[in-house]
């Protein structure tokens, strides 16, 4: 039975290791074909838009500009991806989706969030998720797990990275009012705790949906 | 006095000809300092944009990612230069703009064009050109330009240039009827005479829309 899983939070906040152990997890227990992807950036085009937002040297996209390139990548992943892959049945686990345009450019940057929402659907066609895990972290820890990587030259956020605490701070609040407002759709996991942890709330939090779906 | 032009037509009717012949002949007889651009790829993040727009091996490049790649090089173009220079008083000749996107995407691709009247008026911040020049042309006899240009290595539109001749007849019918739908703006200029004629033509439409404006 196809699913539609993401997964958000601040940098840092370990959602990458969480949707590799959670795929794993689906195919070993449920039998599932998973389709592991993230935004932006999965497709070839992805690709190439994402280097755009990610790099360093651009400081000067303005903050509606950077808006239409995450649009532009998850219109291409969600009609040359998501949608197929559900199609087929498959359970997809997205690393960041609509949420994060609300929280990041929303709330961080202080676009206005009704626009957002209608740039959101016209980008996806409506394609919502069925299930969203917010790793909840405080950003300030979350910033510096992301530099360390970093320091591994697994760095894939920079840009991102070099905005100021308080602007993670209000990314993170906006997640939070997300969850608030959506709790059918939302499961809001401790994310400073262990990594075995986070993925047995994450397991439960899929188990859960099922279980009312069915 | 600032003015804000913006060039349209099909592939090969001779916009960027016209373009700098016509920021010249202003310079010259107006004292006016010129602004001469275009849409895509005027600003840095725009022709990392732009690259992916007309990149033939993105095959796969769904209508509404492109939309959104257009809206996301016009609203940091706008931000970056267009409203600047206009503050600075100048002359500003933009080789396409927010037509385009109703013709290319809407009348030629068939996109909801509401939507992509709400989409540019978000990109644009609702910046509308004071004039806009309609090069009208038999798409048949543009794209043989375009593509003798295209053997001179003058290519920069091969992505678009490679869709079916039906395409572009959309994109001038939709041309036209923006022009008739906005008299005020536009003046329709017959691309296919020669280029002194052309220029004379253009130079007359902004004289007539100073005077009018006076």
């Amino acid at each position: 039975m196809s699913m539609f899983i993401t997964l958000e939070g601040v940098e840092g906040s370990g959602k990458s290791t969480l949707s590799a152990s959670l795929a794993s997890a689906i195919e070993k227990n449920g039998g599932s074909k998973v389709l592991l992807t993230r935004q932006p950036g999965a497709t070839p085009v992805g690709k190439q838009i994402r280097q755009i937002l990610l790099d360093t040297k651009n400081t000067s996209l303005v903050p509606r500009a950077e808006l239409f390139l995450f649009a532009a990548d998850r219109a291409q992943h969600v009609e040359e991806e998501i949608r197929p892959s559900l199609a087929r049945g498959e359970v997809v686990i997205c690393d960041r989706y609509i949420d994060s345009t609300i929280a990041y450019q929303g709330y961080g940057r202080g676009l206005d969030i009704e626009m957002l929402n209608k740039l959101n659907s016209l980008a996806t066609g409506g394609l919502n998720p069925d299930l969203t895990l917010l790793l909840d972290l405080d950003p300030k820890l979350g910033l510096e797990r992301a530099r360390n990587r970093e320091l591994d030259g697994a760095t894939q956020w920079s840009r991102f990275e070099a905005d100021e605490l308080p602007f993670h701070q209000r990314v993170r609040d906006g997640f939070l009012n997300l969850a608030t407002a959506e709790r059918a759709r939302f499961v809001v996991i401790d994310a400073s705790v262990g990594k075995d942890e986070i993925l047995k709330s994450a397991l439960s939090a899929v188990t859960n949906h099922l279980r009312t779906r069915c």
